[in-house]
């Protein structure tokens, strides 16, 4: 029987799973800590994979989902900003050269765009916008069925977009990013900022609230927390109108802790995106939705990418 | 002889040309007026064809470059702003219809893109981003050699991204686009705002100053144009930074007018680009020129297109 390895690499966990030709329930999986006594990570990737690796089944291909900017073409991760020492690590090559089997690589938002393109709410569709709303915000575009991935594989890094010129300062070091006004480290450092200032709330309660946090309390009905995310998900609204204009899919995909912030953060995204469209046609059959694979979505899009490995000539 | 029909359709004119295969110069070409009397814009296009179909030759497709956004996939201009009457025109079938022969149509910025690609300054690159600045904004990219179009082919509609909030209002009624920050529209309003301001300029003595007078003036050193083309390139470099983190090209193209306004307007573009981008990955290699097929773009990007429908099984 021909199998496959999906790997999502994460600065916390590494965790693998191996799965037959046609399934996506695994046969094997296993998720270990990335950091370990006396072991790099690149060690701890290498002997998860061997703990796992099938005595009875052949391996066609190993795909690997990894967390920050990565180069698919030469199966190099730039940077994996949690990961000591992993900078311009050719990752695909070192597990090619262990395991003598086929590897690719790709980031894991991209990893999360093809997984729900490929089995979850994507399916069905060939144009694809997945964005990931958590820490950062990250995201995937397929156009024509395929991962839009640019000349390095650096494309589609919609959270680094400027949607408020000399606004908060974002991750990347440049201001005004919608990362810096819509992610979960956004929301809970404007909810800090407006308790400070001695605006009521709930969360006056809680040292230093998490987005999360926010999240729950909009949902008892917490004004701070409700304008909160409508603040997030209005900057979001106004961004995916742009990616409309840039990309024109046919379906958004929201993904990532903050999606799942129900309709105090989805209504604000939709009635936003609706009002900085410029015009009506790109939002003609347009579905806005949240994503369906939650925790395994790297892994899933991992999976469809050692699969297609293997189906090239 | 196989021959190509390349077709430019504007709002002042229509121009049409025939190529004969593997050849850029054209057999026969000729333009004429969009508008007649007792005609529609639509006759006045087969007629030009028709007074240029070669007697002794094969036509084996027409590619016609449309203003204004349209489908490539269906063949249909959704609007030419400026013929009346062209809205949802499915012109790809009225002229295949009349000449029984396979036509493709795409918009003039994505054909400008892809005859650079094909013909000119784009040559041996995969992933362009073009971009025309002139009255409008508009861009085409190329993904791994391919256009990128987006489900119903309106995508890189790259004017129509928000570069400020509640900025001025764009053609398409959004504030604050790219568009209505740095076009030749933008950089005209700009300067006449200035003057009726009192700032001294010798665009004073003009009466409504044009983005090409302001260039003419900032190379005769004055100070108000010098301003206001810096301001319109900044904007510009701010954008193609988010550009890069969207669609990771390794070339960008600038053609339009306003892009022949000399180092006032490109020193601008490219220092705030340097100022913008979140890492310098981006940069490596990156090439930033001007177009080179000037007004002959949207036809070259047409021959292209009539070309790669000929090769399709």
């Amino acid at each position: 029987m021909n199998t496959y390895f999906a790997v999502d690499i994460g600065g916390t966990q590494l965790r693998a799973a191996l799965y037959a030709a046609g399934e996506t329930k695994p046969l094997a999986q296993k998720r270990i800590p990335t950091r370990g006594k006396d072991q790099t990570a690149v060690e701890r990737l290498i002997d998860l994979l061997k703990s796992l690796w099938p005595e009875d089944h052949r391996v066609k291909a190993i795909a690997l989902a990894a967390p920050g900017p990565t180069n698919p073409r030469t199966g190099v991760i730039y940077s994996a900003p949690n990961i000591a020492g992993w900078t311009n690590l050719p990752i695909a090559k070192i597990i090619q050269d262990e395991f003598k089997v086929p590897v690719a690589l790709g980031n894991n938002a991209n990893m999360a765009a093809l997984g729900e393109l490929k089995y979850a709410a994507g399916q069905g569709y060939s144009h694809l916008l997945y964005i990931t709303i958590s820490t950062g915000i990250g995201g995937g575009v397929i156009e024509n069925g395929q991962l839009l991935l640019g000349h390095q594989g650096l494309a589609t890094e919609i959270g680094h977009i400027s949607v408020m010129p000399n606004g908060p300062v974002c991750s990347c070091g440049i201001p005004g990013h919608l990362e810096a006004l819509a992610s979960g480290t956004a929301i809970a450092r404007y909810v800090s900022e407006q308790l400070a200032a001695g605006v009521p709330s709930s969360l006056g309660q809680i040292v230093s609230p998490t987005a999360r946090d926010v999240s729950q309390a909009a949902e008892q009905g917490d004004p701070l927390a409700i304008s909160a995310l409508a603040r997030a998900g209005t900057y979001l609204g106004h961004a995916i109108a742009d990616f409309l204009h840039l990309y024109n899919p046919q379906i958004v995909i929201l993904g990532g802790g903050v999606s799942r912030s129900g309709m105090h953060f989805m209504e604000p995204v939709r009635s936003s995106v609706a009002e900085r469209v410029m015009s009506k046609e790109y939002l003609h059959g347009l579905v806005i939705t949240t994503a369906a694979l939650g925790d395994d979505a790297g892994l899933m899009g991992a999976l469809a990418l050692a699969r297609s490995l293997d189906e090239k000539p």
